[in-house]
């Protein structure tokens, strides 16, 4: 940490500094320049409040060279995590993973007929949501414990594995008797209490980032499911709020590279809430795995102008299978092939919910 | 809600909008114009689900007339809501109220310091975090359960009424023993789960604006509040995301003319986080009264340079005062005074958690 | 400067950055962490391209202490600036301004009634357009050089000097002919070759936030004026983009003791581009002046529901006469008093154009 | 347009809209709601001024159907336009089109260097600025005049066509003798008297989207070129202000598909400013070309790290010619090419400055 004084700033006011950081039991080391002195803070262990520091006379500004995350960095874990969401369907690896399904568990016809559609195509995992946070609370919300039944029957029926969300603690225990892999959406990305929770969980999860979150922000709230054991964590890029109303949000891909430069941490895109428009999922969907995103996350729904939620962004059968078929040479471009989902096996367990 | 169609739609597209409005429950106008159709959707009770809509062939845009809030909308209620914290004091009658003390409780020492200056200075409620969201999972989170017990000394030493936030379910069930009123933070603003919690559980709420908010979207939180029966809810603006790294946060104040113009409830503005920056707190809050708020809400600690969080941007005692004598003028300059703590009455009941 | 290194950066890399600081002709000072390493760079004249430094193997972050403006700092320079528009109507000092007129100069009746219902209310000097920048090529552009001839006139009717906005440099030598004071519009902010032009025609500027500019980009390009040798700039927050489309812009008003901490220049706010609205101009002006602005700039139009151009945040003159009565109070109540129009003296040069 | 009136308007308040419409020369319908009323305006031109309507009482909100642009919209005309930048290399054909080059001229050694590296690599027109817009007075801003003889100089030596900025009418004046295309900078998107200026050089234009416009800003802005007659422009999502450090810029992809949707004007992407990092210039520049950019454009520097500007985004030849090599199997992913510089013909004419 860096302590920038303002031009200026007395002798006294220095000492201050130095002195309250020796308090906090760092080392300070002042360093006068031409035009203002600073003093930086050694043996910066994560935990430093510079808050402290900034109410001080004479501080201009307090410059952190440190990072506040710790386990989630590449720094501390140089070689990619590999997370498992069922035998042989992983996400960060070599190839790039498709998971897609609709918004909403609607009825056992329509989950039955998203999650064939999706298996055909070549998408290693289902989506679909039982417990749905809506901005109106007159809004469809999800039919919860009987949508989890629904996505378990789906899982018997094709063998995908689940990833659904999981809005507060008492439906995160329940999600977690069903899903192969929890979410948490991009709303409850700074709901700490929940993170908590689904930490101690014991199942992957897939983190959305929040609306305004900045890539820093994730890799922190990602910290808080590391730091209770799990580092089975994915993260997931799905737009942030703009300025521009041509879109519902900025999918901002360069967010891929950038948490692979600092962490360890498979990170998928999800260009149906990325673009929010039908027509703009496919060529986004080929950015994401050009832009080297680990997976995507797309809605597809057997009849989108039935859809109880999201029909505008979700995707016929026929336009997400053509979707499949753009991204696996884009993939191969850049030396990535697709994950299969591996050959049914008798006997996989059927987990019914309660 | 109008549909607009594409230039060049189809007349078998547009009557399929037709139709499926239709299908729907609404009556459909269409609208030939000169470049392009629209259809209009009549009978809107808040309930369409556009998305469906936009999915079919044809539609180049949905356009939203009718607000997706009802409850809390002034069209629904005209006359303002006055929220009662305690006994006197309330929010959104004719005077401005002012609420303060520091971001967390630390000791009881420091909250009992920090209750009597701040009702010395002219606060008429407290604030002050058990509780604490905080974006590293090693930074301090606060005294929890302690924290509340010290909350209620406060209260019994000062007769200042206590604002404090809840992260969770079960933490606000441990809250709404001890608070006068619950403070649902910023990151929690979408949590939804939450939000019908705490419309449960009787007391009022005090909702502040996520980081990435529309106005829309905070009405859209508090109607989640009014649908469990609960209207006692302040709204407060305390800063949203921007790309100047001049502040912490942008601070919207204009919030507060477009709060009082669509709803009936009371909006306060938290000039603390909504700045960041403790020399930019004053003038803020005064600029917050100008503008019409209803309260503020101020972080003062008696030692910021001591504080666990958020020193930078707490007052000190003395700075608090002179902050509260410079309210006081701009209040009376558009007609409103300050909201006065009254005075002690003997058998205060004195609540114990647990 | 500081220049922060990888975690695991080599000795040879660290070296690298010695030497090249020093061919550049500074001081590198290495700092050993517990982390990593950092290299001040000491003896920073503002000069320094970073990114010639941020290329270099094993960098990890380049940090900037030192400001990259100068004479428009306060550093500089402690004691504010005043701004001298005419003679006894002046920007920055104990007084807060009022500048106020229509948006676009439209015919000699609409701009004469104009000038003398804000005389009349209290404003200190006119502004008006005659070169309008429009986002559409189809739009109003204004009147041009008829327009500056009514704006003229309309000083030589009621002694009120003149802010009226240019565009491009051929522009800018007419408006200098005709204006007491040259607005560069926001869209222009960043217009480097029109800075330098209006930086050396002599009179006063007055320069609008971009809609994307930060506070240090907005100080910077005042920096260019003040390099061509005039320091006679006014600075205006006219509200940033913003994700919320509740309002045309977001009224940033921090920004005003903001600028007052950097730079000795004078800051004003424009409440009417500010919140593109006319039932929150009176709120948010109230506003500006708590803030501690150092003036208002106001849209008033005779017949707002008849205007070419921002009609619908365009005062009517008794709503404007109203405003000034509001703000008299809030001045009053830190402080401040109003600036008033000396009153006329017989023989003002009346200038025409041409 | 679509006038919104107020839940409780008055038969008058709606009277008056109606009136309102028909004075400025439209058909006004009233459309009876559930809730509250609208008045459609058929037959809006383009040129209806919404904000004097705005103002009138009872009114809630004016929504836009019309698009406000006309000549580049795909509804104007269905067919992409190709523009061309030099005999046999165009934008906007079925193929992609790399420009690459330094960010500034800086000597003939240095321009020769890169010009030949970036056409040995591929690239088929050689970027440089000659005249340099910097947020800075202090900073290095080009060589102008002397730049531009190099680049005539580098297009002899190589046969590239030049792309170079111009940032006020003198400038466009001497670029416009040299250039095979014009490029106006983010900072000038809005420089509506520039933008007529190029319009009428009859040279291409290449129009870089500004840092908070949107989409519709950017095809508001390439209107004001086409109004003068030349329909030869390349749009360039070049990255927008963003509330991310992590980021210099937040590159928005998704404006390539947007653009492709709303106009046949070609729209290409610049990774380098778009992130401003290098090592996220590579995976960008791929997820832009799988996204449909109809090019891009690349900094190139034969040594990034002695570069007088920009050295932090640019590439390195090698770097470059890697990039290339990722770019052609994504092209032909989707179906295209890369355009080739066509080979040298006898004769090419050698224009010089002056």
């Amino acid at each position: 940490m860096l302590v920038v004084m303002r031009h200026g700033a007395t002798v006294a006011e220095i000492d201050r500094v130095v002195r309250t950081i020796e308090e906090m039991g760092y080392e300070a080391r002042p360093m006068p320049g031409a035009q203002r002195t600073a003093v930086g803070l050694v043996g910066n262990d994560g935990r430093v409040d510079a808050s402290r520091i900034e109410a001080l006379a004479g501080v201009a500004q307090v410059i952190h060279v440190t990072q506040p995350y710790k386990q989630v960095s590449r720094e501390w874990r140089p070689e990619n995590t590999i997370v498992t969401i069922a035998p042989g369907v992983t996400v960060g690896g070599p190839d790039v993973t498709i998971i897609a399904g609709p918004c909403s568990v609607e009825s056992e016809e329509q989950i039955i007929a998203a999650a064939r559609a999706v298996r055909a195509a070549g998408a290693a995992a289902l989506r679909g949501g039982a417990f749905k946070p809506r901005s109106s609370p007159y809004s469809f919300q999800g039919l919860g414990r009987r949508g989890l039944e629904l996505l378990a029957l789906a899982r018997r029926e094709t063998g995908l594995p689940i990833v659904t969300e999981a809005m507060d603690e008492q439906g995160a225990n329940l999600v977690a008797e069903v899903a192969d892999c929890i979410q948490i959406g991009a709303r409850n990305m700074q709901n700490y209490s929940l993170l908590r929770v689904v930490g101690r969980l014991g199942k992957p999860v897939l983190l959305k980032r929040g609306m305004a979150a900045t890539v820093n922000d994730l890799l922190l709230s990602a910290e808080y499911v590391l730091a209770e054991g799990n580092d089975q964590v994915i993260l997931c890029e799905r737009g942030v709020r703009s300025f521009d109303p041509a879109v519902r949000n900025m999918f901002d891909l360069t967010a891929v590279p950038i948490v692979h430069n600092l962490s360890h941490l498979p990170i998928i895109a999800d260009p149906s809430h990325g673009t929010g428009l039908r027509d703009k999922v496919t060529p986004m969907a080929r950015a994401a795995v050009a832009a080297g995103a680990d997976g995507i996350l797309v809605e597809v729904h057997p009849h989108p102008d039935r859809a109880l939620s999201d029909g505008a962004q979700s995707l016929d059968p026929s336009q997400f299978a053509e979707l499949v078929s753009e991204i696996r040479p884009i993939a191969a471009a850049i030396g990535r092939g697709v994950v299969h989902l591996p050959p049914r096996v008798a006997g996989i367990p059927a987990v019914a919910v309660g």
